[in-house]
């Protein structure tokens, strides 16, 4: 199935993205959750004409009400259950710990024929939450697309945030391609290539690409919080020479890493394994004076750096 | 001593470079190495009418013959010696782990008088290589500018790169004051901002803010490269998602990072000893699933971001 959905890699010039929909490829679209990711895709939504209407609601009320007078959706509803009633595409972008609650609040509420899918950041937990209270006829096809800023909420988001960038979709084995295509369709529209692959794989290549870097990112951050007040103002002086960039990865939402980390476990810990297992052999080069071993290491992994640019992610 | 020279630090408005000067400071500026750093001081030098005249010589003739073609200082020198012989401010701009063999080709050769400085990312190890040599009457100022991109050479250089960027001056205890006013000068003119702190310190503040976001950026590329050839191709792919920023800084210079991890080894190790003790501490609260220790830490990293936007170096 992954083959047919891929958007080829971009080679040379710039992608295309999608053209703008002619017709609505959605009666009305629903948005659980209106947070940097849901309110980014409320907007570009709108921009690319995909919905007849669309709806949000949100636990936080001041989302809501956030929402409400950006105008990010036509309407706002106080309850999921209200919120998803006509929509044939519901969309849950809350963080991925919160989902088992939102499965509750679906269940029995969802049109029949509906499309199910999210932007959450692990998709084992997605497909092992959400496809359980899934009425008959309905397609579940968790989405995530590889993209976001350091910043949370609804007034944060913007509607060019999937432009260039992959979206990753997971459709459960035996899942109506058609359903899938829809989505990935959308997911065109609004500028992003596709990218299909099995939850669990997902989840392995994530752990290394953006699971490990973050907990590796809030640790060396942690690590300087904690250190003396007078070196943690130097720290914060002379950060432009490396700790900078790390800071920036480190000042994302906070409720959404941890719950990526509870539920991307056994990947995140396997990578971390190998992370600090090279972190040691460094370690001993450096107590060793191994100069050689060093050098080596520091030219290889300038390669990847290239392979980056080279692949327009730089 | 340190309070005399620094400048104040910025509040509120952004900081003021220095004028430009009416009279040169220096004769004859030379600069021993002119890579990233070296051409990018020669350039902001010869901008800001700074020396009379200037010199560089390099151990790669294809940097010098670069430097020639592209006019970044009035002479070229083949040999050390010849390039210091009328020199009054003479700047050491290649990796710390060639700063004795640069020692040796200087003794003998400094002009009476002479300041003696550098720009190499660790300060014990430059008084320790560069002092014995010293003559009577001449003046060792270490600095030490916090400013670089990922890319290398005389041709990636630029004049503005010191523009609203620290430089730290390590004078070794008993420097004439006036000879160190000279050279923060210098580095004021071109638009820095001065500190003065002891070798020592720096190296430790040094060690936090860029030695170990440094060798853990090298090591999870590294991890990364080491994966299969399939995981790795998409990992270059997603690498979108927080990947992607260790890979800048994994792309530095590979002779330089060797020899400052070499040179500032026991800072090093110390401070990647309490950085290895909090990401275990991290993984076990991962494995035991305590999502309130998780949140609380990625809430409290989250203040550091806002005081290094705060302190304009973000």
């Amino acid at each position: 199935m992954s083959e047919s959905f891929r958007t080829p890699a971009p080679a040379g010039a710039a992608p295309q993205p999608g053209p703008r929909a002619d017709a609505p490829l959605f009666d009305r679209v629903a948005f659980i959750g209106i947070g940097l990711i849901g309110s980014s895709l409320a907007r570009a939504v709108a921009h690319h004409n995909l919905a007849r209407s669309t709806v949000c609601t949100a636990k936080d009320p001041e989302h809501l009400e956030v929402a409400h007078g950006l105008k990010l959706t036509t309407d706002t509803a106080p309850t999921i259950a209200e919120a998803v009633r006509d929509a044939d595409l519901v969309v849950v972008c809350v963080p991925v710990g919160a989902y088992a609650e939102v499965a509750e609040q679906l269940k029995g509420n969802l049109k029949p024929g509906v499309i199910l899918s999210d932007v959450g950041s692990t998709k084992t937990s997605t497909v092992r939450d959400l496809a359980p209270i899934l009425p008959e006829g309905a397609h579940l096809v968790p989405g995530h697309p590889i993209a976001g800023t350091e910043h949370s909420g609804p007034a944060a988001g913007f509607a060019e945030l999937f432009i260039d960038r992959w979206c990753i979709l997971t459709p459960p084995p035996g899942t109506d391609p058609a359903a899938v295509e829809k989505v990935a369709a959308l997911w065109r529209a609004i500028g992003s290539w596709i990218e299909v692959m099995e939850p669990e794989h997902h989840d392995k290549v994530l752990g290394i690409t953006s699971h490990l870097p973050h907990l590796i990112a809030y640790t060396i951050v942690g690590t300087a919080t904690d250190l003396e007040e007078d070196l943690k103002q130097e720290v914060i002086k002379f950060s432009a020479s490396g700790f900078r960039d790390f800071t920036r990865i480190a000042a994302s939402d906070p409720v959404m890493w941890r719950d990526v980390f509870l539920n991307n476990r056994e990947a995140v810990l396997e990578i971390m394994q190998r992370f600090t297992e090279d972190l040691t052999a460094l370690q001993r080069a450096i107590r060793r004076g191994e100069a050689e071993t060093l050098e080596a290491l520091f030219t290889r992994t300038r390669a990847i750096r290239r392979a980056i640019i080279d692949a327009k992610q730089a």
